[in-house]
């Protein structure tokens, strides 16, 4: 293996798995993006370390292909998991296009993670166990299926959001469900500045206005049970 | 903090958190699911390892309540992540009643680790990002609603469903999706027995005979998309 694409986990550097850092202490290169903790860049020690803010794409793909090509032990450290809406399958597109061997190390997702860092549990034994996760936009940079959306049953996760919440509430009532339909908004999820804040579809909104990305809103009846606070790193 | 729920990962060892590891090596009680790493309890050195295989549901919440009373640093470890279609929100009420302080450990879930192990996205950019999670049976233990799911966008995924996989795939034909619709089944991901079937909903069945559990059913145009052998740990 010389290129890994790695999960760095939700935020918290011991969210990492033992694989994960494992590669990171032993790479040559490593490539992170923002959401990284410093910790585990820190652990890079020695390596070549690459902030990927300020780069295209294309030019992330270009640079994990030119190091594994020279055979480098190179880590790519992703955010959650790299695949969980993610970009991780293009990145690796490009290694396989490339030929350059690759491993990919999952990490734990921010999906996944709200159960237990932020008391919201994503299905409800009562309730039919039905979970559906969408980005707060649709692929084509249109409106999601509102209609579809406000009768479809159980939890709704709504990823990358935060700016459009308002719409997106709006958007589901207006096709059917309640002003008063229970919602949360998890804000930078087992990071030292993790916040929660609640409310219904008609008042989430205003309740999670200035609250810092990544944030991510759920909406249904799990919101409120068993809802304790959010857990700082 | 005397008793921690941890996530122990989908099956490779090397896939638990850095924290998760630190709390097992540290830990006097250790109770743990059947689908947990050997290697993993073997890391409990000294504690007294108690397989929750043969306990009730209740029996093993009174187990963590009773030792977390005395104050013993007990870890309830679950395969993947404890709170994805697990039942780790009734050992943190159990907890939460009898007053005993707790921690989760989120682990990587099985749901997320799918597109890094075994190659299949979970949300393709050129379709709708729309991921529906289920579990093979309603909590009332009755149907899923098919006709719902079958008009459904994105990807669907069926959890603990091996058993039932022909009666779910021909009631999402009846209700109107394609034979030929895609559809995989991931055996055991990341264990060393991993293996991946793949077919259509009309084939899907009949692939996927004999494959042991824990087992996923994906569905939709995701399979196929970058689909490469699956790794086994």
């Amino acid at each position: 293996m010389t290129v890994s694409i790695v999960g760095a986990g939700p935020g918290d550097p011991k969210l990492v798995t033992v694989r994960a850092l494992e590669l990171i202490r032993g790479c040559e290169v490593l490539v992170y993006d923002r959401l990284v903790s410093p910790l585990l860049v820190a652990e890079a020690d020695g390596a070549a370390r690459i902030g990927r803010e300020g780069l295209t794409q294309d030019e992330v793909n270009e640079l994990l292909v030119r190091h594994g090509r020279r055979g480098r032990a190179v880590v790519r450290l992703k955010g959650g998991d790299p695949f969980v809406f993610g970009r991780g399958a293009e990145e690796v597109a490009a290694l396989e296009a490339a030929g350059v061997p690759y491993e990919v190390v999952p990490g734990v997702s921010t999906l996944t993670a709200i159960p237990g860092l932020a008391g919201i549990p994503l299905t409800n034994r009562g309730d039919a166990a039905q979970l559906t996760v969408v980005t707060g936009t649709s692929a084509d940079g249109g409106e999601l299926d509102y209609a579809h959306l406000a009768a479809t049953p159980g939890t709704l996760v709504v990823f990358m959001g935060l700016g459009r919440l308002a719409q997106i509430a709006d958007g589901l009532v207006r096709a059917g469900r309640s002003r008063d339909e229970p919602a949360a908004v998890v804000s930078q999820l087992s990071w030292p500045g993790a916040e929660i804040r609640t409310g219904t579809l008609g008042t989430i909104a205003e309740a999670a206005r200035g609250l810092p990305s990544p944030a991510v809103a759920i909406v249904g009846d799990v919101v409120g049970v068993a809802l304790r606070a959010v857990r700082a790193a």
